[in-house]
């Protein structure tokens, strides 16, 4: 008898798995290769592989009663080890459910980052004042603080004036918000106690912010959307030029940045229905013209030689100061950066994962609009950064787009068939990241694209693959290959795969590659001497590592050392939100991290002009 | 053959001595009590007994040449160990050489405050940025202070968004000034390295300022002035009500004062020939209403049982969030407070004279508006506060004055005649401090005074005193002693010793005689045990102990115990203006002296009655 089996469709993966009758979630998450945080090992008991089944979730088990708030359990959140798979499934894995599943993929180990806040909401009871205890107002509500274990807290003066009457006001019980290592509101104790942070990565051309429960730890909401500024420039030295040509340009981006992160504050908020003035520090990771333009640091000196940043410390301001729209009185965290094209992301990222603490030899490669390789052990680390561009964002390809419903997002070639799958399984839209390193590698497998990257006329293909061939069109005079016919899409035209796509593509990966190559080099080490490679950037997750080698975007390894990180340098303004004591040892990755600029190396461009072609082709 | 003398006149003392020919005036200063700094003991190696001979100075010795600056030989300043008296002389002893001597008087020991300011102004060459070396401008700079032994330095955002066009406007050869941990200003190297900072003691009547070279540590200029505030009232409880009463009290006398901060800052840069810009730091020592104001914060509860203050701590702001108009991103430094009426002043007594470090039983007692005590040894210190009130500043005395040309400040009863001295040997004008002490010992010895303190009736006192008889006059129904004639005084008219001002004096020597004894009692210790009493005040340099103790303002202990330290609350405030490492010294004295608040110890009012009587009048 054939053994009984359901389909279950993972969120926001995309990866839809037959599982057999009565596997857990939790097993069957782990056969689609997607980690969900259980340090129980499944038993039920830690709490960590929470899911949400949106439709006809099963009752809660003990368990789950016993790990989930009933808010929770009503918002059909299960623990994954304790669903037993009886029907087909739809299954939302939350970002913080995968966060520790990333650092368990990189590390192997578990690296639960303890909870140490730098913004702390407390409800005190001070002991009124009387002859027999004189003690001033600040004193007083300093040493109750102190017995919460919040001590060595200062005042400001500013809110030392309002304390007396505020203290009055409220018998001597207030809730206080403390951040860093300051005083920074008095608060009636009926207010909320509800404390949030929100981490934001802030990409070239893609935002990503984690609103946090500070009392937690815990991620409530994911926002993410376009990098606004993209309309002035689709990479950095773009919209610097822009800065240093249009008078208050730099202006004109602080300002679009800094209302998308409003904006998803607001979003974020109104999804897990809060006010945005419970959200009192915002940590940010990004690249240094990211940084410079959201700080209003100058930009322009960054893309001129000698390409120097302003100031590549951490930075702590009013977070109004930046027009951010928290509370009041909240602060901004910006993250230390490394150098002028290697950010504070790659600080991120390099924390995250864990490279600063590790003995064994590992490679990061953070595929954004710059890509940022790391290569090192805790002695040494080393870095540089390549001009990718945005091609993997969905940029600067004809029919590129974001991952988003619609968006092709894998490509297989079997036989001389095109498999397309898109996301939501929707009518085709465009092509997303992952679908366009597909694509590009199923036509050199398909012999479509020479070792050069130029694709072949059709005529010459017609006699091996005459499916194929049939693919190969122009359009308007340049070469294209079809990859989604009239009926497979939403709008009814064919999406295309152009030539000048596939140059970007080339661009790309040779700049990958080749700084890769310059990195071992330095370091004196061998490709096979690397003993993981880790896949960052907000699309890494999705990336097929067979296909990303097929087209050399990543050095010649073994799949199996190959580990998806997802948006590490996200993970990384993460952490540095829900543990400041990081923020030193950010301080000390920034400035022991050691730089490679590869316009300076001679041989850089060589490497690079190779690193284009294709590896098939070559062979 | 008679030995040659001169007369030496010391100022600001207004001592006159006879002084033998040839006599050095190092050593003539010793022989009146007036101690100068001289740590090589009168070898002219240390450059410590400066003092200034304004008329007919002698030429400067090689050791004065080598010692002092072209500029300080032209104001006429020599050494004292090498001006030898071949004439009658007048001699300045300005205050930054008088400083080592209060502290070698109090401990015996020479207190040098290690140089360790909290501003520093540095010229810095940096290397220029190039391809080999793309350190972030800030960065850059942070590691050329780093080198100079400034480090862990930041720089604020502020700061840094200036940074690049300044260092390359500047060719990357800035001054910078430091304050605290962070750069804020990168200047022209072309501007002046003046680098000044301003410790202010702000007294309830009287304000001291000491500009201060940072550079060097040493004291250029003492300003001083009458307190503003004391049109709303001459003590601080008056003050409060007024603030309580009117609205925008708080801030009418918060104006005050900074305005008078500002003209002292103003007129002492006028006379060291300087910019108050180039004043970067004021630090601020004066009791908690005194600090409250000054900050802004809130006073009405500090009269009111509990009496609390609204904040102890330390505070460091803006200069220009208060009003004080020095370097626009100076700062202001004020000392913590131990209680609502133990002040920083307290803390800058108990800094000056070591009683924190010091294993000996000594007794402090800073006689102002209200009179601060503090007893005890490194081990334990216990304080009181006593409402003394401003008979000894000259106020509330119907012709009191404070310490300046013409006032009375010494008056001597020899036989029947008194004789008095004034100031400056100018035609007197009123009493100030040390005269009324000395006025009122004067009546005591005279049998004028009764115990109780009543002036005895004319007739009562003919018999036996007639010369004093006579000075024992009705003035507008009260009685009162006539001390200086028409002929003796500038307007033409008598100057009185009213009833009312004994009174005055009797309340404020019993409220400190009292305090002295219930700290004593609290201690479990006799005033035997006592090893010194260290009279502290804006005059307490000036009084002669044997009048002090004949009136019973100081505690029954041989004279040899009474030791005086000048206004040590001013010195306090210099040594943190000139190290800021003793700020942390200064908050953990704070928050470990004891407060004893005399109005809650039920046996306190009794004692404060017998106090006042006169200890001769009882004997």
């Amino acid at each position: 008898m054939a053994e009984k089996t359901h389909r279950v469709a993972f969120q926001p993966d995309g990866r839809t798995l037959t599982v057999r009758a009565g596997q857990t979630l939790l097993e069957a998450a782990r056969a689609a290769g997607i980690h969900l945080e259980a340090p129980c090992g499944g038993k039920g008991t830690c709490g960590g592989c929470r899911v949400i089944i949106p439709h006809d979730a099963p009752p809660p088990s003990a368990a789950c009663r016993r790990e989930l708030s009933g808010e929770e359990i009503r918002r059909q959140m299960r623990l994954a080890c304790q669903v037993r798979v009886d029907r087909d499934l739809r299954v939302v894995i939350p970002e913080e459910t995968r966060l520790g599943n990333q650092k368990i993929l990189t590390e192997g180990v578990e690296r639960k980052v303890p909870l140490a806040p730098n913004v702390h909401k407390v409800a005190v009871h001070l002991p009124e004042p009387s002859v027999s205890d004189q003690r001033a107002d600040g004193e007083r509500l300093l040493d109750a603080l102190a017995e919460k274990g919040l001590a060595d807290l200062t005042i400001d003066v500013k809110t030392a004036r309002d304390l007396p009457a505020r203290l009055r006001s409220l018998d001597f019980h207030p809730a206080v918000v403390v951040i860093g290592d300051e005083v920074v509101h008095v608060d009636r104790p009926g207010a909320s106690e509800a404390c949030y942070g929100m981490a934001f990565d802030i990409g070239t051309t893609t935002l990503a912010g984690y609103l946090t429960d500070l009392v937690t730890g815990r991620v409530v909401v994911v926002a993410s959307r376009a990098n606004p500024q993209t309309a002035y420039g689709d990479d950095v030295i773009a919209r610097i030029e822009y800065c240093g040509r249009q008078t208050g340009g730099a202006r004109t981006l602080q300002a679009l940045a800094v209302d998308a992160m409003n904006e998803m504050v607001a979003e974020a908020c109104r999804r897990a229905d809060l006010k945005p003035s419970v959200v009192y520090e915002v940590t940010m990771v990004g690249n240094t013209t990211m940084n410079h333009l959201l700080l209003r640091l100058p930009v322009t000196q960054i893309a001129r030689a000698p390409f120097v940043a302003a100031s590549a410390a951490a930075h702590s301001v009013a977070a109004r100061d930046v027009g951010l729209k928290i509370h009041p009185l909240g602060r901004l965290y910006t993250a230390p950066l490394i150098a002028s094209f290697v950010g504070a992301d790659t600080v991120g990222v390099i924390l995250a994962t864990g490279m600063n603490e590790s003995a064994r030899l590992r490679l990061a490669i953070d595929i954004g609009t710059n890509g940022e390789i790391v290569l090192g052990t805790r002695e040494r680390l080393i870095a540089c950064s390549t001009a990718a561009g945005p091609a993997f964002e969905g940029a600067r390809i004809r029919y590129g787009m974001r991952a988003a419903t619609g968006a092709i997002d894998r490509v297989d070639l079997q036989g001389e068939t095109l498999v397309l799958h898109t996301i939501d399984d929707a009518p085709a839209v465009g092509l997303c990241g992952t679908g366009l390193i597909d694509a590009v590698a199923a036509m050199v497998e398909g012999g479509v694209l020479g070792a050069s990257g130029r694709m072949r006329a059709a005529a010459d293909v017609a006699a091996t693959r005459p499916a194929l061939a049939r693919r190969l069109i122009g359009s308007d005079g340049d070469p294209a290959f079809l990859l989604a016919g009239k009926k497979e899409t939403e709008s009814g035209h064919p999406i295309l795969l152009m030539q000048k796509d596939v140059r970007e593509v080339q661009l790309a990966k040779g700049a990958m590659a080749a700084g890769v190559e310059m990195l071992l080099e330095e370091f004196g080490a061998a490709i096979g001497d690397v003993e993981e490679v880790l896949l960052a950037g907000a699309f890494g997750n999705f990336i097929r590592p067979d296909r990303a080698l097929a087209i050399g975007l990543l050095p010649r390894v073994p799949v199996a050392k190959v580990k998806f990180v997802g948006n590490a340098a996200g993970a990384g303004a993460r952490m540095l939100l829900v543990n400041r004591r990081l923020r030193q040892v950010a301080d000390d990755v920034a400035r022991g991290v050691e730089h490679i600029e590869l316009s300076q190396r001679p041989d850089f461009q060589a490497r690079f002009a190779e690193a284009m072609f294709f590896p098939a082709g070559k062979a």
